[in-house]
């Protein structure tokens, strides 16, 4: 039995950078490592920008992901979006991307994603702003009845998030949006469990 | 004093990308990782690609990174290119970009970063292949020529990361191309001490 090779692009905000990590790995990172230390052959791309709405990666991640991979790889797509959409701005309800359109972004990326590539999604996190955590929790709830239409896994973390003393603690400490490594670790933990993570980084074939 | 955020694009090849170390650091994660730790607020974009030569960063540097800015912040570029070019190919020479189309394209990318935004390079380093690193060898002399040139800080990494017996270790026991913890933080270690980098890193303001 033998690892196969697997190439995987994550895109999303700041939270899949890892931005406030002090030890560069955000989430991302830690469940790459810990894939590649049980033995499997991955290579991680962090596409993950600051500030990146659902509109700003349905705009991008096409172009960076053929950028990234040859027709033989074997590629695979995570998508982590949400939070920003739901922060202040000019779209309708004062948001920066009102909820009807980040389900209408979610939607065109999920199903160009998925008819290309198996592709994942995790929801997005709260950044400890009250008004900003009541819609990106609604927001979450949402994409994840629209991931189950589309056949898409989609895993919520919302709620852990918000719960964990870790993380609550360490976006105060920080920027006021962003955790440090504790928190970052606690998603981690809960990506390596998610069953579709797991089928992904186990599978092996016979050689 | 207050640390000024700074936000790093690295563009680049697999090196870049940190391929093959179970970390998922690479040099550039460990870099950016001392730097938080010494109290640098500071974003990483990592932004290297597998088998990527001067010829596919010429073509997508720009666009990748004004994705990444706002103008009102302080985003940097180090570049790292150089070994996939002297890898066999069609074109000059049996390379897969001979060595005067490489330096043009070093040329066009770099005359066009530093007129945008401080920028420094780090030469290609070996892949342990004889053929391919005195090709490479070679290139990064002659990027250091043309960084001279054009008053572009280049650090070249050849000799040390050949040199070294832990990068030839990890090399041999990995997929034969690519280091692992170890070589990649050796690498690091040289960045870390450079007084360029250090001048990014060590810059504060009054506040």
């Amino acid at each position: 039995m033998i690892s196969v090779p697997v190439r995987i692009w994550f895109f999303g905000d700041s939270m899949v950078n890892g931005t406030g990590d002090d030890a560069c790995l955000g989430w991302v990172g830690r469940v790459c490592a810990a894939a590649r230390r049980r033995g499997r052959d991955l290579t991680c791309y962090n596409l993950g920008i600051r500030r990146d709405t659902s509109a700003d990666v349905l705009a991008r991640w096409q172009r960076e992901a053929e950028a990234r991979l040859l027709p033989e790889h074997d590629g695979r797509l995570i998508f982590s979006f949400g939070a920003n959409d739901c922060c202040p701005g000019e779209d309708i309800g004062g948001v920066r991307v009102a909820p009807g359109r980040a389900l209408a972004n979610a939607e065109a990326i999920l199903m160009a994603a998925v008819a290309w590539r198996p592709t994942l999604m995790v929801g997005p996190l709260p950044i400890c702003d009250v008004a900003v955590d009541r819609r990106t929790r609604q927001l979450s709830g949402d994409f994840a009845t629209l991931c189950a239409h589309l056949r898409v896994p989609y895993l919520d973390v919302f709620d852990l998030a918000a719960a964990s003393d870790t993380w609550t603690r360490e976006v105060a400490a920080g920027d006021g949006a962003h955790p440090n490594e504790g928190g970052y670790a606690v998603i981690a933990g809960v990506v390596e469990n998610w069953t579709c993570w797991r089928a992904w980084i186990d599978r092996t074939t016979s050689n």
